[in-house]
């Protein structure tokens, strides 16, 4: 398999500083803005549903994450992803809280329909989207990532979007034609999981990086991934528990560099396989 | 009177990581949603009112804050309450901001006539939520709480809430038949009132302890008091002002323990009283 | 022209404590709140439109900052705007992602008409207020202060605001009669544009020194660029990147005293001149 090109693609990405649009949950909202912000992208939260779709005709990516969604933001949200979809610019879905209540699962699967370039989510909420499992505790995952391989492999073939299970060891998974690539990302650090918003805003440098994409969605998709995990062990290093871990995994966040993702890109455990055959369609 | 058991009811707290649903204000979600993860509870901030219902249903505990609710989202709180209690879990109302304008207070007494386990607050709010006061200037607290014990013991005894006002010196209350138990925490630093979102959080970790709960409402509403008191000296000990005091308070959230707790127990002050005259019914 | 006597307006904020009323995006609301505390205001955060209007009869300042406000946030400002108007008190528009979409682009404008005390925003902003420009990309800025000052002269002179565009040298103007004041501070880092909130929160802050104001709005509304960019050059200089840099800063801002600010005032340039013809009215 050709290299992913990491290094490369974060170039791309602080050349391009691209503007990211995100209607996002407002309990992460300023985290994932900085987040934006340390790589070197261009944030905006306009989420009024009379601006959004506007909005994103300026937009080169957008994250839709509908955890705390009102009424008004699901139609803001409906409005962005048709005018990304149109004008064929990346968008990504985290499927936050999906199967934990009945609207916002209608709602998020609805947006599943609005052809998302990437979905990110925990192992239950790739689970739930997949048709099965019921959706974790809200951002909490009780699915190993492993286990919801099959499921998220199925997901990526009929939605067409490379599908990003966040854990111990992300998994990247992309279907194209009846091969599938699956990237495995290890490291990052067990306090990633004890200050919230590192998941949402791992959407967000997702759709940063798709929209910086010059190798693909999947490169993309892994390089926003390798990117976090990098940050979040050099975090770890210097915290002394989950309060000072986020300034510092702001900071490790703007460090990482094209030496540190080369070494990372290194090692990545990439796989190809065939599509078995219950996945397809 | 018996001993408290802190350091039990923080060690059941880690054990059960309860699911505490937070309908909060905006400013504090984030915040709020890191003290809970910190602590070693699990936050979900669903707060739409489609889905809020079905989601206590999960929920081991409930915070309701109505300090910056939209009409949507004082009907998601409607919901929740229903929810838990007539399943019988606890939940925390925050009263912030009764008092100072007419629509919020209107809502705010409406929630307490839901049957709160406990109602926590500063001495104006409590004042103002007991009958008197006009409530402060929002989270600012313009009465001492020294000041508003009895109408505490009122509003305790009407409500059968275990009541707790936050200030130099917290004091938590609870009647039954016609005892009342006052407990007062020292302790914390005056860097906790110079950052936003201490007090709301300390809610939500009341609904926490609730949640853990096995010595009954006042001690672990106790228990939610005594680690915020600790960590909040600790991070002062540390910090060089306002900014550095908030991850320094995560940080020492995270590291209280149980010995830690048992030495703070050693510095409650308890009272146990009959229930004034003019406080019963 | 005479002093501008920052480190007394510095002291009158501390001593008044001004209640600030703030009805401002959710993402920077944390943000904002923290800023207000650290230089010894108070905030309040009420933006429900059924009490907004009430909550501003009480407020000494209000900041009003719709990047995203939903329709029922635009009531609330229309209401708490009407009052502060009527009661002669101050208020700062905030006026991001003016010029990006259409809706809140025409609500931002009936904003200006509400007779604003101040007006800050960045070099975009400001053009697309006087009536040229796009409105850049959200909070960014695509404009230089320096090439936006004749447009900006124009604002003030047509809405009697002063007119703060913040930059590499943050430009405050005021127009009395055929008389413009133009102040022009230097100083900060570039790390205040690497966090989300800086801008957002500098208009909250220039609200609380208007609320403490005794030498007039030009000054005060200088006081607060300068205690700003006070703390952003003090914090960078122990920062390792965008997130120390976010404590560092709410601690430097807590730290500015009048010792400070008068050094800073010495720095700042000061013009007067005539209002150019094509400008008055």
């Amino acid at each position: 398999m050709a290299a992913l090109g990491l290094p490369d693609i974060n170039a791309r990405l602080k050349r391009g500083a691209p503007l990211v649009q995100c209607i996002t949950n407002t309990v992460t909202q300023a985290f994932t803005a900085n987040v934006l912000l340390a790589v070197g992208a261009s944030p905006a939260m306009l989420d009024h549903e009379a601006d959004a779709g506007q909005f994103a005709g300026m937009a080169d990516g957008l994250l839709v994450n509908l955890g705390t969604a009102t009424s008004h933001h699901f139609l803001a949200a409906d409005a962005a992803i048709a005018v990304m979809h149109a004008g064929a610019k990346p968008w990504v879905l985290d499927p936050v809280s999906v199967g934990v209540a009945s609207y916002r699962s209608t709602r998020i699967r609805q947006a599943v329909e609005g052809h998302p370039s990437a979905i990110r989510g925990n192992a239950s909420e790739i689970l739930a989207l997949a048709g099965a499992g019921g959706g974790g505790r809200g951002v909490d995952s009780t699915d190993a990532v492993d286990a919801v391989l099959a499921g998220a492999i199925r997901l990526a073939a009929r939605t067409g979007a490379v599908v990003a299970i966040s854990g111990e060891r992300d998994a990247v998974i992309a279907v194209h034609g009846d091969t599938v690539r699956i990237a495995r990302i290890a490291g990052g650090h067990p306090l990633m999981a004890r200050v919230v918003g590192t998941g949402c805003s791992l959407g967000a440098l997702v759709a940063a990086y798709l929209a910086a994409d010059a190798h693909g969605p999947f490169a993309a998709t892994v390089a926003a991934h390798a990117h976090f995990k990098l940050a979040g062990t050099a975090a770890a290093a210097t915290a002394h528990g989950p309060g000072s871990f986020l300034p510092a995994f702001l900071d490790a966040l703007a460090a990482v560099d094209g030496a540190a993702l080369a070494r990372c890109e290194a090692g990545i455990e990439l796989q190809q396989l065939a599509v078995p055959v219950s996945c397809a369609g």
